[in-house]
């Protein structure tokens, strides 16, 4: 399959814009294989998601950018972001002790869903070392004290393997520690996290013991982007599942696992294929 | 169809309730048509309902109650409630200005799929009193003071209309009003309410709108019993729907309404069938 | 609020169909309010629904769609359909003897929810007559014989008064009868039914007495068009809830009325909003 | 933990059964830690199943089994299995060339979630052996002949294998082969197979090209225990998910891979837990 380009955009709605850029990719010889858009009609925003093949392209790739933001970006004050289908995504996956989103990851992974590479595995724990030899991913362990009096070692080691291996985004498969906004800020809506609640319900610690005290009769799990304020960051996807009076706060976790890993890996889905937009802490999800 | 017993009993548990309860009824040759128990092994405590014919059985109705208490409910320690199902509960209805909810309740009543009186519909505005008259149900208006000045007075007044229409539980269509504690006490676990959001999350006045601004992928409608604590009583169902970043805070209403009137629906028909249990504001739920 | 233009249409995939649509719009003083458009790439089929507002446009209303036609459609192939916001479809509503379906279609009428008028409910029995007079919508029965025998003369009446109320639309709400080829050609993909199944799970008769004979876990219902072969016409919309061993058929008749409201409101409200293209038996639904 | 006795039983209702067998557990001093029961009204059966602990049990556990037949399974026609916590169910997993559902089940061994033991994995490909080895499980390989010639020795050299290996259960982790006659008869409701549909929708092959044929809105999966009918065996699970116009036949095997792995192992975990009982093709799901 040839490479193409993908395009992600945002700008003040205006008259036009899918006029104007749809006619300089068919002009430039481009074959437009995706195009979706969305308006934010209360805040007048325009946000579209174009892929188009790059072998009859007439701009070089590596002028695309230049060529794009001097003739459109600028004139309708677009943010944009352009990707080429052929430079994989590099992804870092964090955990601490539960192995079943990594699995879930990992299996993917070796089966070829992803466009995606994953040079390293990070936890402040040994414990899931060995799914990780069972991946031949190469798996790191930074301890994390008690009182946190490391965490700012940690986290600088974390970020040098991260930017030796030019990782690109962060999935936090229940990594149980708080990132510092230091690190939140060097990968900005690039770090997904699986929370284990129907966010904003039950934010923080053992949202499911919660639940189950509450007395719900449905429980869920959030994937979001990691921002500076807890459980908080845009949220990507979510999913639940009905309990009833029979449960306890064991089966409530059971249940919660499966999906967590489903809707976890369904962010990173959109992540990789770069159909997420975000915009005042909100995600546009294109399908 | 012959008239049956139904006995909704909870207590610590203890080895052989069942065997005794069962036994006891079926002795007094009463067929029994439903059997349903629950062991919370947290709080060792036991909850049954059980349901049988009472053509043969032996001990009249009207001493069914006095014997079961001496025989079995103080021997342990139980807490019951004895029903009988020719014996239809009786709903008031409680709306302001939304119909949806008020027409499904309506629909299912008229289309005989409950075993309930509706003597009364009652409202602080005039709106919807075409509806009632529709159905052929007594409309009630008691406008309430903006500044709630006169809201113990039109209590009053509702509960006088009730006490004489023998009203044994009430249904909050989207009625709009905080009801006083003194109201709530009256009827304690028999008003259910029915809130527009997946409680806990986005408590109070306009959840549509929080959970657009919060961007969440879902949204949802809980029916609860009504306690004092507001929006935090003992939830009975909870439904859930998928929304998008298209969605507008209008859309969410729109969306929103379809799940309120089933989600309340449901649950009035769990409390008219007697199936609903309370303790430690949550319910059991029979099946 | 202005009246608005919308344009469904379809057509063989080629560059520059959405640049040259909305530049017919935008140079004509139109104001894109709406527009979603879908590429089938197995058959290289471009799919839009296009929505702008009317007030400034410099084409009058009643020469858009020959402008479009002789400029566009005629060169790219198109099958379009051209609405205006303030040309309310009409629609006829087909009963027997349940009235569940019925009540949500006039609920949601009588609440304004609709931009839709309904001239007549046509049955072939008495049954919901007093359902027709609440709502003051004037009520057809036309019985049909045990042999069918006169199902020619009753069809030729019914659409003698459809053709008399202008109407555009029919929507069979639990209507028990099967109509006519003749019948059905006469609304091509402009009749909407509802079956109590998740199909294509048991088509035709009792198909809830079927699921529960096979013992599925989760029960459906579909909304579709009508087309001359029985319950396989375009889908426009499914749900589905979930059962267990405990449920009964009746039970199952009761839980799937909530599902087969729910399921034809939704696709009714799709069809009033202009949302639906049809291509190849299947549809195509704007978000 | 100390080791607990399951017993599940079907018979016909009479009065008295639940009272005899508690009083049975309870007076030979079993602690009772679960009890469910269900009627199926229609047919009058009695289904049970009832968990109590051994520790203070006074009946030997090898003599459990020939004491309750004897003093009640006789006496109330029961059919009836006794299982004991501490004896693991043993699962022979089949597959043939895709990951997915094989990654979940061993992932949830791995991690401890099942009470069970998975001596051998059995296929008629090579391709999933690195997934054995990961997981340091037995990979035995027998190639079926494109015309089946050998299908009769390879079922032979798998019995043998499961036989030795003591071999209690069979899970079709998406197994491409159908299985014969005479090894069902062998595993009689002991092989749990997963359609890639909402059976029964889409029977036999390639369900999802079926589904996006149809146009349907939702797509499912089913486990089911295999019987002799193809695909027609009593369902234990299923579950669903929705799809779009936008989805290809492509899409909905991605989708449906997570329901299918969900949906397969929540019915082995129903499985391993013995809550499962079947009667008349159905399955009654103990909760």
């Amino acid at each position: 399959m040839e490479a193409s380009a993908i395009l992600l955009l945002y700008c003040p709605d205006q008259p036009g814009i899918i006029s104007e850029v749809t006619k300089f990719i068919t002009d430039n010889q481009g074959n437009i294989i995706y195009l979706d858009q969305y308006v934010d009609r209360e805040d007048s925003m325009f946000f579209m998601r174009i892929e188009w093949q790059l072998d009859c392209f007439l701009i070089p790739r590596t002028k695309i950018s230049d060529y794009f933001s001097t003739l459109y970006a600028q004139r309708y004050s677009m943010t944009f972001n352009l990707y080429f289908s052929d430079e994989r995504p590099r992804m870092a996956i964090f955990v601490s002790r539960m192995s079943h989103c990594l699995y879930d990851l990992l299996a993917r992974y070796k089966a070829g869903e992803w466009n995606v590479d994953i040079p390293c595995i990070i936890s402040n724990h040994e414990d899931l070392r060995f799914v990780a030899e069972q991946f031949d991913i190469p798996y790191y362990v930074w301890p994390i004290n008690k009182d946190h009096s490391n965490k700012d070692e940690v986290e600088a080691a974390e970020r040098e393997l991260m930017e030796r291996e030019h990782v690109t985004f962060i999935v936090l498969a229940r990594y149980m520690q708080v990132l510092s906004n230091a690190m939140i800020a060097r990968y900005p809506h690039h770090i997904i996290n699986i929370h284990h609640s129907f966010l904003p319900a039950f934010v923080g610690a053992k949202p499911y013991l919660q639940a189950w005290e509450r007395g719900v009769k449905i429980i869920g799990a959030t994937s979001h982007y990691v921002t500076a304020d807890l459980d908080a960051g845009p949220i990507i996807e979510q999913d639940v599942t009905r309990i009833t009076h029979k449960d306890t706060p064991e089966s409530l976790v059971l249940k919660g696992k499966d999906l967590e890993k489903i809707v976890l890996s369904r962010a990173v889905t959109k992540h990789i294929e770069r159909k997420i937009l975000t915009y005042k802490n909100k995600t546009i999800i294109f399908s």
